[in-house]
């Protein structure tokens, strides 16, 4: 069995949670999966930091040590826009396939950087850029590639949960993100979470997996206008409030929506806490289908990007060096689509 | 753009529901897609039976003329064992990928067909053969290739909802299973939904895909001892019962349990009613992913099936007719060692 040599950019705690995982899951996926996978280098800023489990010979200062050094798959897991992008430009141009969980990354370069892959017959997989360890790209893109969507409702953001969860338990809005943001859920500036913009950019990504039409209508309303007030309003009848993001084919597009809604609390919807995420997706001929899962976290996350690269380490097995031209079951087309959509 | 042809053997419920959905959804498969897919023959047993929607010159009584005059992908719908597996035998043997719906074929020769179908490098697509419209069988296979599944628990059999459903309603077990047959959800003869080996069969299936260990305990307690009195009782105190199927990974292999169980009314699994199914699975690194659908019914089943149908006519385009030994995304290995599990 050849080895699929992996080069990971990053060892923060989706990556530090990636080796972890590789190393434990690295026998039962050559058993069951035929592909049997090798951290080769991993990218860090400072060599000097204590890394528990990760073998210091695997890091390296230097990019071109990960990217060009030899290996198959390039996961990218720094984060951030610029460098990430150079990177993951440098990988697709030197024939490495690419996984990556940074949603701001395929916001801004998505576009380009599927294009450079599909012309050289490269893939992306990006199962973990949204939701977590919730497999709804895979759910989108290929269990419902038969069906027609009709909109998309999920509650996709971990920080505002928490935030009116705590609200709920009698904080006010202010020390309730001052607690997320010392459990480490919110950023230091909690306004992309707060504000729904987080949100409203998963929604898009979801919207663009599902439907053929462009976004014509889209409103993006926070959690900042929700008091104490109106949660206490609505938990005295039986419900609770959550930031709630739809999208719905409508004639000539897709409207895109995301504001705090009250639920009832003996709704799936309702019972949504924390990092926990829930999709509702509405299939014409499926019917709805929901799933729920951690939408955050190094271990979730982690396993998402392993899902992805195991795909891609079996594809390329069978493709070949010079078998370029094959069609890959992880989103190319689509994800063209997406990214020009975002 | 080359066409990809199908041959359906049976138009029953979900055959006819095939039919419509590959109508209707036929240019926005080929626009996102890429694979034009057209329905070359149907197998019936009637000629002369009214089908509305169905295009008279596509049906034969021939099996032969469906296999074997130039389809590409053959799918088996006619459900039952013997006859589904000799037609499934010979596509398999002239060198076309099957997708199936029928469970009951899987369980009884799935082991073989796999092995076949391994041998010469095609696929087999079962997706529709478990929990109807819920992609499950891609969340198992693929959304968490990279975790470790430590428990699976779900609702999976319809007819045991319906019946426990009217219970609660007011009717008695023996009322409640004749309305499930009046409304075609249960067969003349319900006992294997009522006596759980439906359910115990779904979550054999489910089991082999998420473990590597054989079942080494099964214990199978079906619905008809709950009574009444029971169902009033939990109702009472804010429950309600419903016929719960579990497989965990134990020391030295899995436990699978399928047993009535008192289930809190606001919890996921409380709200579980008719011909939906749930499915919770625990992964080590993931934690726990829920999904809820609808586990039976035309519509749902039919576009589970046509999931399968475009990912196998992507392969195919990949793949080429020679090269018959690359890896497939379609649950190969695993479905092999899944059957081998039953």
């Amino acid at each position: 069995m050849k080895t699929t040599r992996l080069g990971l950019l990053g060892c923060g705690t989706v990556g530090g949670g990636l080796v972890d995982l590789v190393e434990r899951e690295r026998p039962r996926i050559r058993a069951r999966y035929g592909v049997d996978l090798e951290i080769r280098h991993i990218l860090v800023r400072d060599l000097g930091k204590r890394r528990p489990g990760v073998d210091r010979r695997l890091l390296t200062s230097s990019a071109i040590d990960v990217i060009d050094d030899g290996c198959d798959i390039v996961v990218e897991l720094i984060g951030g826009v610029h460098t990430a992008g150079a990177f993951v430009r440098r990988a697709l141009g030197s024939g490495k396939d690419v996984v990556t969980a940074n949603k701001a990354l395929l916001a801004a370069h998505g576009d380009e950087l599927f294009e450079i892959a599909a012309a050289r017959g490269l893939s992306i997989g990006f199962e973990a850029s949204v939701c977590g360890g919730i497999p709804i790209v895979r759910v989108l893109h290929r269990g419902l590639a038969g069906d027609s969507i009709e909109s998309i409702r999920g509650i996709v953001n971990g920080t505002c949960n928490f935030v009116l969860s705590r609200m709920e338990e009698g904080l006010d809005f202010d020390a309730a993100v001052r607690a997320a943001q010392q459990r480490g859920f919110a950023e230091a500036d909690p306004s992309l979470d707060i504000d729904g913009y987080d949100a409203a950019q998963k929604i898009r990504i979801l919207s663009s997996l599902a439907f053929d039409a462009p976004i014509t209508h889209e409103s993006v309303i926070g959690i900042r206008t929700v008091t104490r007030a109106e949660i206490e309003r609505a938990h005295a009848g039986g419900c609770v409030i959550r930031l709630v993001a739809e999208a719905e084919r409508m004639p000539g597009g897709v409207t895109l929506r995301v504001r705090p809604q009250e639920i009832d609390a003996a709704d799936i919807f309702g019972t949504i806490r924390d990092e926990f995420n829930v999709v509702a997706i509405r299939g014409r001929a499926t019917g709805e289908v929901i799933l729920t899962g951690k939408g955050a976290g190094a271990q979730p996350t982690a396993s998402a990007v392993l899902a992805d690269v195991i795909e891609i380490a079996q594809l390329r097995r069978g493709r070949g060096v010079e078998a370029r031209d094959v069609e890959r079951p992880i989103a190319r087309p689509v994800a063209v689509r997406a990214a020009a959509a975002w």
